[in-house]
């Protein structure tokens, strides 16, 4: 318990983006998020009060982090899972549990879990060999092939065109499994919440739009699709979460075949980049969503606050160099767009990262797509089309 | 500028909910706000980063505050006008100004001015003795006899029947004026924000609701009311603000006689309890649109996102002892109203604290409001017929 506001203390192991947005909505609830993170500049210790430093990857450090929490939750899959039993086992309310997190963290058990409960995904194995990679291809390339473990934004995924070309995958002693390059028309995603109580919610459905394995743009809800299709992603979703015990957040990646077929690519048991768009554009945000459910809170209204929303990620470019442009750079973009909703995470400017994302709500997609795309690109590079400088 | 993400930083004297409504805005535009408190126990020191223990009505820890920070603005009104001068005159930006300001600090000061400028106030005086008061009066009672300086939420403020009644608190030395008691049809507000730039915005005027002088319902768009009233309302408070030169949020209280004539009855300089509806209920809260006033951003959009939007505070009643309480509340209230937003401040709930406040959005507003009232009113009291307990 909190020993000013007497409310139940949320620790989050992890000081990203997602956490300093779990921050900002925490502030609502009379809450003040926890927050475990490596270094003073993480994105959420720069903005939270309660910030201890330490290693996610150290016992000793998540122990002492989780004494001073009623619930412990993550911004990221990256805590090994015997610490996560360690801490439930020594006590602690730790969401989502240890049982249901390694469903996120470990793609081969995700997969052959949700084969079991028939959930549809790609046609899959765990490969240990070139050999055994080719088998699985049965002359049929590319094939994609993925680490079970500690993948995230691209990283861990390639794009195999030959037994041949994966020798070096391989030879590093990687676990990794094979995955049938799936038919894309798109991309999509579903995000619901689940509370310890099992109360769920889902937001509608939307297309993730990727580049280079980067989530770039989230379309919400996803356009042209068939409301029956929409509604059957959410129930998906809502299921997976009831049957894997999920406690929070949980994003469900989904391939959309050009057949029409949905198939589960990923999971993620926390905030997600598919979801920052209900910060405005839903009645309850996610970060909101994920607190209240793992304090067992009821959930919140998931309606939507603007007939379409269209969000687009920061993605650092070459030439930005120092935080002086960045704050130029927001001056000329509030000017062009005013209507546009910024997110910055405070985050170094380096090549590629995720320094912030925009988000445009209004009735045009297309509309506000072209812009949070242009003012993302600008906040990117200094460049874009759109922007006449002042 | 931040050491770390090099953005500018604007720090905020006072730690109560305005700062920490303030900071949480700041959380998107990659700032974090930086906060003089007076305790560690400060409504928004409870949750912000980079918080500096110390008095505003010292000016050495006024100084020393001020040197962190590129932008310095306020929480309230209540720093003595001669240290804001002097820490401008010590080469700190200070917004608003000391001349602004000094018209949200001094009542006298505000309605001569605003007496200069044409703007309809009640009529007033100053008063130095019940004889003064009885010839203001001219055997028209009640008389309102208002302190000068230093009143807020029905402070300062009395209702006096006749001079003798008035005696006391003349005997107290305290520097008063007497205004006509004005035959309401209500209290309407008209916010809006100013840029260094000159830039201003205007959120639609609302109607506010206030029992023993605190403000407890705020209705936005003000219902029934006249567009070219409402216009009136808007126009003249940016006018105002222009006038006076207004950097950041100036909040316009203003009465509607009888007769349809608007007066203005106070003006407030910073973030304002008749505007904390927008932060989902207007496309830019009040609480970012000071942040980008200061910081001398173009202002965001102030269009709203429902049609309908009623703010219910929640003031402490007697029987909230302790937070433990508070928690089982928000629960129950989330699980009737799931689409009610909760703010809590953080604040122990004294007796008629303002503690949060709650938002409903919407279409009808009749409906809006009977939530946000009962909702609010079950935060406070742990009592409402609207609520069947579980």
């Amino acid at each position: 318990m909190h020993e000013t506001t007497g409310l139940p203390v949320v620790g989050m192991v992890g000081g990203g983006q997602l956490a300093r947005m779990t921050h900002q909505a925490a502030i609502a609830l009379g809450q003040s998020l926890r927050v475990l993170a490596s270094s003073p500049d993480d994105s959420a210790a720069l903005v939270a009060r309660d910030v201890m430093l330490g290693s996610h990857t150290s016992y000793a450090d998540l122990a002492a982090f989780a004494a001073g929490c009623d619930v412990v939750t993550f911004d990221h899959e990256h805590v090994p899972s015997q610490h996560v039993r360690a801490l439930a086992a020594a006590g602690h309310t730790v969401l989502p549990g240890a049982d249901a997190l390694l469903h996120a963290q470990d793609k081969q058990v995700m997969r052959t879990r949700l084969g079991e409960l028939g959930v549809p995904v790609p046609r899959w194995a765990p490969v240990g060999s070139a050999d055994e990679l080719a088998a699985f291809a049965g002359g049929t390339w590319p094939v994609v092939v993925k680490a079970v473990r500690g993948g995230y934004d691209g990283r861990g995924v390639w794009v195999v065109p030959s037994a041949a070309e994966a020798a070096e995958l391989f030879a590093t002693g990687t676990p990794l499994l094979a995955e049938e390059r799936v038919p894309l028309r798109r991309e999509l995603a579903a995000v619901v919440a689940r509370s310890p109580f099992g109360q769920g919610a889902a937001w509608p459905a939307v297309q993730t739009v990727q580049s280079d394995g980067i989530c770039v743009e989230v379309l919400a809800p996803a356009p042209d699709l068939d409301p029956a299709v929409a509604a059957d992603a959410e129930r998906l979703a809502l299921r997976i979460a009831g049957e894997l015990d999920v406690v929070g957040v949980l994003a469900v990646e989904l391939f959309e075949r050009t057949d029409g077929a949905l198939l589960v690519n990923e999971l993620a048991m926390r905030p997600h980049n598919s979801a920052h768009w209900t910060i405005e554009g839903a009645r309850t945000s996610q970060f909101e969503q994920h607190l209240r459910a793992v304090l067992d809170y009821p959930l919140g209204a998931t309606e939507l606050a603007a007939s379409a929303v269209a969000m687009a990620n920061v993605l650092a470019g070459p030439d930005l160099e120092g935080a002086a442009r960045l704050d130029e750079r927001v001056h000329h973009l509030s000017a062009r767009w005013p209507h546009l909703k910024i997110h910055l995470y405070g985050k170094q400017p380096r090549p590629g990262r995720k320094i912030g994302h925009v988000t445009a709500l209004g009735t045009d997609l297309a509309a506000l797509r072209r812009d949070a795309t242009a003012a993302a690109a600008y906040l990117a590079t200094g460049v874009s089309d759109e922007v006449r400088h002042q």
